[in-house]
């Protein structure tokens, strides 16, 4: 019996194979390798229990092609679904590139789970399907889900898609409504941005906004914990969960002020005007956990903690491995 | 200046038509007659200010064709995207039904506003983006919403959708979570089916599951007066509006014993064993309506006087008229 895990080079895709292979489970990961990577996948490729197919799982015959002669040697019983736009502005420009990787990949994912009989799927959805509810405290049961991002919108469509197939065809299905998540291989977000901006520029740090913006950042080694206790744990047969750090965040100007002192001490930070950094960006963001913590797990690092690991990872990856 | 109406040659969109045009707006309404009829638009499609394009706008790049030149002669200020499919059952075999002509419809209607810039959208969204919330009244700040057939999901996905492009091309976007609707031209539910059956065995009529289900029906005519008022006063970017009955609903066995009585009153009624007639329909429902009440609204008719109304006009429709 084995797992499939689709989105495997990114970011968090290759962290849980490492995860789920080091549990000494037999992983398939899939990947198209539009944003991912192999370098990603570099420190688990040579494991015995790993296989990698290229594929886009957006188009569901080439995935149920490429995995239906792995599915009869080794069953796959469920599917770790992560494939997805990761580039939010990217998809604010051209709706499509969401509609095409964030939410077909899902569609598709479904039909070929559908066609292989397989019952059990775990999804990495967002808080982006929240939209802007001001300083109001966001729990799973909160409502209208306005999105206010292409990438937002298509995570709830695919959490409405799972929903219907869980109905249908599933026995269970896993929603996770991920936060901002930090740590390596860094692809994307602030922390990079904010370390490579530095590496070109050591004296100065230009920020997108005015630097007020405050999340909550959660590890992605707490994150795995977290999912991986929801999977065992959670009994309803669609179980969403918002996962993330239990704390009211950090805001853009201590993460400005931590990078500098971490790369390059003596830099200036010049702040925007504006509130937001871009389309779908929400200024301030206070996310509920209660439903989470009663199911017995809370993060072992706060946002701060997060933010202090992560940056001197991710200096380690940028400046050391080059 | 003029109105766009997507699904025009539905039930609903061939009543906005009229509705539209009887109010001196010139309308254009497109639809791809797969579900639709041009029978249905018998009594407007001689109307002076009443244009008419056969396509399918789940295209984008078709919509745009067909539809620009008109928009330069009569420039399109808003559309009413209604166009959908109708058969919940046939979503529920193929999820690709509803990925197509209910969400896709909706992804590429956006796309073509966005071209030709065209700022106001209203959306006929359904009570199913809900799923089962048990015996809760739902409002609209109700979540999550696990919608059960892929109808829900992907009217949901369309929502998603319509709340990024607020976010970025639209300024005002209005979507309606639609009730159980009746009236006429009935093209589907359980009203024409009753109706149906005892035209073809007059005897007996067989009802799918147990007829326990208990729902709220809204007449069209009330449905349309409740857009219109919430298209004039609802204040919010973009307004999110449950429609419906002011009651609890009328069960299946009243709705067979009303349907009988009118058109044959010896027929035997045989129930089904199952408390749901088929994957995704939701046995009971409260709908809560406070919102719309607070912004001045209330149907004319309950649910048993929409019932009695529609059923004397599908009885009229089904014998009268062939």
């Amino acid at each position: 019996m084995s797992i499939l895990i689709t989105g495997v080079a990114g970011f968090i895709g290759c962290n849980l194979a490492k995860r789920l292979t080091n549990e000494g489970h037999i992983v398939l990961g899939v990947d198209n390798l539009s944003r991912g990577t192999m370098q990603n996948l570099a420190l688990i490729q040579n494991t015995a229990n790993f296989h990698f197919i290229k594929t886009d799982c957006a188009n569901s015959r080439n995935l149920l092609e490429q995995t239906a002669p792995f599915h009869n040697k080794f069953p796959i019983t469920e599917v770790w679904h992560l494939a997805a736009n990761s580039d939010i502005p990217a998809g604010v420009s051209d709706a499509r590139v969401d509609l095409q990787d964030t939410f077909m990949t899902t569609f598709s994912t479904l039909e070929v789970m559908k066609t292989l009989d397989i019952k059990v799927l775990a999804f990495a959805s967002s808080s982006a399907v929240y939209g802007d509810h001001g300083n109001q405290s966001i729990s799973e049961t909160s409502g209208p889900l306005l999105p206010l991002s292409n990438y937002g919108a298509m995570k709830l469509a695919s959490e409405a898609a799972i929903s219907a197939a869980a109905e249908s065809s599933l026995t269970k299905a896993f929603i996770y409504r991920f936060p901002n998540v930090i740590g390596v291989p860094a692809t994307h977000g602030v922390l990079l941005d904010f370390v490579n901006k530095l590496k070109a520029t050591p004296n100065r740090l230009n920020v997108l906004g005015d630097g007020t913006q405050q999340k909550a950042y959660l590890h992605v080694d707490d994150l795995l914990d977290g999912m991986l206790h929801i999977r065992r744990y959670a009994t309803e047969k669609v179980a969403v969960y918002n996962l993330g750090a239990d704390d009211l965040g950090v805001s853009v100007r201590d993460i400005a002020q931590s990078v500098i002192e971490r790369v390059s001490p003596a830099a200036d930070i010049v702040y925007g005007v504006e509130d937001r950094g871009w389309v779908g960006d929400v200024p301030k963001f206070h996310y509920q956990l209660d439903k989470l913590k009663k199911l017995g797990w809370t993060p072992k690092l706060d946002s701060t903690q997060a933010i202090a690991r992560a940056i001197a990872e991710i200096v380690e990856q940028e400046f050391t491995r080059k």
